[in-house]
C-alpha cells in the first residue's frame, strides 16, 4: 500500500489526540501497529508505535531493527534488545525530555507488566483508553484494504473447496484441516487467521473446536470453519457439509440454517444496527424451535484482526456503515442431530451488501 | 496423561499457597491451565483456573462447555457467556462468600482490564505474583511429559525432512514452509509450534522472520526454523541449508556455528548455570571474530509454551536440573555472506545430556 494512506492514519490520531488532549499514544497490539506501519511482523514478534504530535517511533526488537529500516516507511526506529522484558527502557531519554501528562493506550488487552513500568517511569501521567477510538478507524475499510480483503476471501474459498474435495469417510479430521492448511499457504497466505476447525457427529454438536483424530462418517454433518491471513488482512468462512447420506432430520435442520444465513444477509446495509441484525437471526431460529442451540453471535468485522467491531450480537448498537466487511455465521448445534452453522464475508456497499466468499453452500447429501 | 498426574500438580500449588498464604489462585494463562486441566482448548478460546484448599473450578465459554465436561478430569466447571467481556462475573458469587485477602496470579503476563476487574471486585486483596512458582513446577518434566516431547520433536523431524527434500532453486519461500506444515499436520501436531521461519540470502541475515515470496536461489545460505505442538507439547528445531555450491566463506561459517552449537551442547549437565553455557557460545563465537552477529540468546526451555524457562542467556542464574528440555540456538548473521544458526532441542539427563532432534546437520553443498 501507498506510503500516503499511512500517513492519512497518522493523521487521523493526531487529530483525535489534539481533541482528546493527548500528549502521546503508545500502541502494543499487533494489529493497530501493523495499520500504521504496514510492516509485516513475525506473529511473535512484539514492537512498540510511539505517535505524538511531532513524532512518530517504531521499537522493535534488535533482531529485526535491520528489517524495518529497509522495509517500513517510518525512519525514526529504535531497537530494544532481544528476550528481556525491558523493553520500554529505549523510550526512557525520550519520555524525560517530554512534557507528558495524558497518554492515550488500547488499555483493556495491555499486560500488567507493562502498565505498572508506564506508571513508574510517568508518575504523574494520565492513561486514556484509545481503544474505540484506534477500532473506529480500522472498521471502515479504504478501496486498498477491501481489494486485498477480497485476495483474502478468494484464498479462503480455494482452501475450503480443496478441503472439500479431499474429504472423505474414514479419513481424520484433522488429516482434512491440513489439507486445507497446505492450501491456504500455497496460495500465498501469511498463516491462517485463527486455528482451523473441523467437527464431525458429537464434535459438532458439542461442539469440539479443534481438528481431532476422529473420522469421519457417511452419516454426520461435519462442519468445517477456516480463514487466511493475506497481506496482514483475516478471511473467515465456514461450510457444513456431509460425506455420505444424512438424515432428513439432518437435512431439515441444514435447510433451515441456510435459509435464516441467508436471509439475515439480506437484511445488511447501511444504518442499520448490529444488535438489529442479531435479532433478525435469533428470532427465525426461535420460531424454529432452535432457540437454546445457538449459542455464539450472529456475527463479527474483521480486518487486521480476526474480530473487530462492528459485533453482530444481542444487544450491540453498532451501525453498519459503507465499507465495513463482516461475517454472518448464525448456527445450530443439536444434540445428537448434528451441527450446522454456515458463515459468510459480506461487504457493506452505498445501497446493501456485497457477499464475499463464494464456495457453494449446497453441500448435504 | 493420567488424573493422578494432574491430581498431584494442583497438590504442589495448594502446597505454595500453604508456604506463601494465599487463599485463592486465578490462572489465565493457556499453557499453565492446560498444565492442570489436561484439556486442549482451540488456540482463541479463552478459559480461567481457579484453585483454593478446597476449591478447584475451570471457568469456559458457554461453547465450550459441553465438551469440557465431557473431557476433563475436573467436574466443577462453569460457563461464561460467549463473547462478552465479562468473563469473571460468573465468579462474583464466589468471591462474595469466601474470604479473601491474598490471590495469586501470574501477574506479568496478565490483562489490564483482567486486573482491574478483580481489583474492583476484591478491593481489600492483595494481588501476589506467582508465575515463577508455577514456571518452576513446569519446568522440571515427568516421564509422561518426555514421552509426548520426544514424538513432538520426531514430528519436527519429520517436517524438516520433508521441507528439506522439497526445496529447490527457483522455489519460493513459502512454498517450502507449506511442505513443512502439512507434513506437521498430516503427521498429527495440533499446530505449529510458532509461525514457521524460512529465510534465504539477504532475508537470512537481516533476519526476515517469516516465509516471504522470494525465491530460493543456488549460492545462498537458506535457515529453516520450525516446529509442532503435539499433545500440547512444543518442539522447535532449525537448519541451514543450501540449494546449490555455495562458496568457501559461506562454508566456513556453517562449520564453524555448527562446531560452535556441538561444543555448547557438550557443556550441558545437571548443575550448570544457564549464564555458563551462554558464556560458552558467545565466547567461541567472540573468538573467530563474529561477536557482532550473534543478535539473540543461546537457548531456551520448552514445554507447554514454546519459550518457557530456563532461559539460556547472558548473565542469567538459573541452574540445569535433570528432565529439563532446552534448545541450543547460536546463530551468526553476516550481512551480504548469510546466516546460520543450528538448533536442537536437548533433554538433561541424569549425567548430561541427549539430543532430541535428529535430522542431519551438515546440509551446504
Amino acid at each position: 500500500m501507498e506510503v500516503n494512506l499511512f500517513i492519512k492514519r497518522v493523521q487521523a490520531v493526531r487529530k483525535m489526540m489534539a481533541e482528546k488532549q493527548l500528549d502521546l499514544c503508545l500502541l502494543f497490539d499487533r494489529a493497530s501497529i501493523r495499520y500504521f506501519t504496514g510492516l509485516r511482523m513475525n506473529t511473535a514478534a512484539f514492537s512498540i508505535l510511539l505517535i505524538s504530535q511531532n513524532d512518530l517511533k517504531y521499537v522493535v526488537a534488535r533482531l529485526d531493527l535491520n528489517r524495518a529500516l529497509r522495509d517500513c516507511w517510518i525512519k525514526d526506529i529504535l531497537p530494544f534488545p532481544e528476550d528481556t522484558p525491558d523493553y520500554l527502557s529505549v523510550l526512557n531519554h525520550y519520555f524525560q525530555q517530554s512534557y507528558i501528562s495524558r497518554v492515550g493506550m488500547e488499555l483493556p488487552e495491555l499486560n500488567y507488566e507493562t502498565f505498572k513500568y508506564l506508571q513508574k517511569t510517568l508518575p504523574n501521567a494520565v492513561f486514556e483508553d484509545i481503544a474505540a477510538e484506534v477500532g473506529r478507524l480500522r472498521m471502515i475499510k479504504s478501496e486498498e484494504e477491501i481489494q486485498i480483503i477480497r485476495k483474502s476471501a478468494q484464498i479462503a474459498d480455494k482452501a475450503m473447496q480443496e478441503a472439500l474435495k479431499a474429504a472423505r469417510a474414514g479419513m481424520k479430521e484433522y488429516e482434512v484441516t491440513a489439507v486445507a492448511m497446505y492450501t491456504m499457504l500455497k496460495e500465498g497466505a501469511e498463516n491462517p487467521s485463527f486455528e482451523i476447525f473441523l467437527a464431525s457427529g458429537e464434535n459438532s454438536w458439542l461442539p469440539e473446536r479443534y481438528a481431532s483424530d476422529k473420522s469421519l462418517n457417511p452419516n454426520e454433518l461435519i462442519l468445517l470453519d477456516m480463514g487466511a491471513i493475506y497481506q496482514g488482512y483475516c478471511s473467515d468462512i465456514t461450510r457444513t457439509f456431509s460425506v455420505g447420506e444424512t438424515t432428513s432430520v439432518q437435512k431439515k435442520l441444514f435447510q433451515d440454517v441456510l435459509r435464516i444465513q441467508q436471509e439475515t444477509i439480506q437484511s445488511l446495509r447501511p444504518g442499520i444496527q448490529t444488535g438489529e441484525i442479531d435479532y433478525i437471526a435469533r428470532q427465525k431460529i426461535q420460531a424454529l424451535g432452535y432457540g437454546d442451540y445457538f449459542p455464539h453471535l450472529t456475527g463479527h468485522g474483521l480486518g487486521l484482526d480476526i474480530h473487530e467491531g462492528p459485533i453482530i450480537d444481542k444487544g450491540r448498537t453498532d451501525i453498519l456503515e459503507k465499507n465495513m466487511v463482516v461475517t454472518v455465521e448464525p448456527g445450530v448445534y443439536l444434540p445428537r442431530v448434528g451441527a450446522v452453522r454456515i458463515e459468510d464475508m459480506v461487504l457493506i456497499t452505498e445501497n446493501g451488501y456485497e457477499i464475499l466468499t463464494q464456495t457453494k453452500r449446497d453441500l448435504i447429501n
